[in-house]
């Protein structure tokens, strides 16, 4: 039994508190917001959040900072991307030297260009940051519905305890050193389940969304491996699983704001309507200040950039990426002469 | 303009057909079936595979099979799989020297292990056999939806003229030269495509068909480089992008059989209730054998076939596949030691 404190009381945040208590943890909760604090204290769920999963009378719920991250084995970030910088600064001053922290937020820090981890990691040097990251809806996981992820430390023993604590019958859960593939996959998805939800909102098919799909996984992997990641891992769990369920998800509101966007409403609009964070409108322009940073051909992630921002009508930016040059699929010269 | 014959009257070849006519070539159309030349002679639609699609007044039918093999640019071979042998034998005293053919079937011949063009090299040494596989439901390609596909052939200047031929504003065709490649990720993701559908059919979610599609396109993708295909092959539009859409799709057989099957039906009762041939379930077979010939571990595929042809429960195999022992998820030795 480890003792494991959860910061952020988001659906993603409570769905993996809910996890580890049932895998026979000591779990508190923590949010910034005291009045989120109170409802879960009262009612054992997350009414707003993540309706249906019920808490353990027993679990600990606060918005002091100190006691969450005092004395724990584990602490798991799962603030928004926003906020991720905030709070890692907030809990600096509390925070043991050697803590193992593992980030499960997904994005990439605008102009700084940096992944979570390494904002973690930069405001609060003291700990040792790893991230866990995959195709998991939390509503899911919440059922107890048959999941996989990937655990992503630089040492070994440090990702196969994390897999440890997280490993349940219904939870599968793989290590790999590609800490920086995994955050790219993790951040970048978005941005391509926000095409994909454009093209589902223009009344496109399945085969637009798997070209959507399969090529917006290709323009990362080639920019993830520019940075010094493993390509593989972008067609691994964190890459193409996660942006498979986010694309196909009734869940996603990466998607649903894409969707909105395809029928004709602006980004401002559609993100009012789904009324949570976006994460793939601030992954889509770190997507392309990295493809300029690396000189890396993002063709999709140029479209979205340019549907969000520019006033590009949608079904304008799609007709442009089907009429590009002719392209060969795999860069290799294999033709026989 | 090219002179293009296309072998059979299914949905995909009736799409092609009807995508090829409107691309500017002189397009034919041979069926074994003398009614279903008939009755597309009569209607100029195939009003039981491929409503709503209306084939021009002019179009050839026919099902004399010397006259649709020769003085062609093109064959386009498009019947069922397991047709494609005897189809090909039949069509060997009428193909010229230096005939250039694709193939757009589906499959790997169950023992001799062979894929489809292989298969048509060695019924019809003559002919130049190139393949053209990719996200493309039949039903979405004859509405203009717009689609991905890759063209494969040995030589560079063969694939771009395939290429040619079939580009469109709405149909983006990419050239490779891994025929082996495309044609197992073709073949092969309609096994994971039964898994997925199983998974539904249990009623596990998307977080479990992530986990399917992307570790069934890993154990693929592992079996098809021990063949001497190239894995960026598989993680694109032939294998993943396949994989997506037939996983996803309200139009995908193999889905819908393997979605019977979870929900408790025998394999037969769901090849019955589908009625169309469910090419998954002879690859699963094909798929088995080849894993055991080339010694590549893959979880999926085996337990696809307990449950297809040895009664294993569909739960019992999902929960087997979440039990196996802990993984690393790319095989590089990466960690900081």
């Amino acid at each position: 039994m480890a003792k494991i404190s959860v910061l952020g009381a988001g659906s993603w945040g409570t769905a993996l508190a809910w996890l580890l208590h049932n895998n026979g943890h000591d779990v508190m909760i923590w949010s910034v917001m005291k009045d989120e604090v109170e409802a879960l204290d009262r009612d054992h769920e997350n009414k707003k959040k993540l309706p249906g999963v019920i808490l353990p009378q027993d679990m600990i719920l606060t918005s002091d900072l100190e006691a969450a991250c005092s004395g724990q084995d584990l602490l798991v970030t799962a603030v928004a991307s926003p906020y991720i910088r905030s709070t890692a600064h907030s809990m600096k001053p509390y925070v043991k030297k050697g803590q193992l922290i593992v980030n499960v937020a997904k994005g990439i820090e605008e102009h700084s260009l940096k992944t979570l981890s390494d904002i973690i990691e930069e405001e609060i040097p003291q700990a040792v940051v790893t991230v866990l990251s995959g195709p998991s809806h939390a509503e899911e996981v919440g059922k107890g519905i048959p999941t996989t992820i990937v655990a992503g430390a630089k040492k070994e023993e440090v990702a196969e305890y994390i897999q440890e604590l997280f490993m349940s019958p219904v939870f599968r859960v793989y290590t790999s050193p590609d800490v920086l593939g995994i955050e790219i996959g993790a951040a970048l998805k978005n941005v391509i389940a926000l095409a994909a939800g454009i093209a589902d909102g223009l009344g496109y098919g399945d085969n637009t969304k798997a070209a959507l799909i399969t090529r917006g996984i290709a323009e990362i992997s080639r920019l993830a491996e520019a940075m010094g990641a493993r390509s593989e891992t972008l067609f691994g769990l964190s890459g193409i699983g996660d942006l498979v369920v986010t694309c196909s998800s009734r869940h996603s509101r990466n998607r649903k704001a894409g969707y909105l966007i395809g029928q004709g409403r602006t980004m401002k609009q559609a993100m009012d309507e789904v009324s949570m964070i976006v994460e793939g409108v601030y992954s889509a322009k770190a997507g392309l200040e990295l493809s300029e940073k690396y000189k890396i051909d993002m063709p999709i992630t140029l479209a979205v950039n340019e549907v969000l921002f520019n006033n590009k009508p949608a079904a304008e930016a799609v007709n442009d990426l089907m009429l590009r040059d002719k392209k060969m699929e795999i860069e290799a010269d294999l033709w026989e002469k």
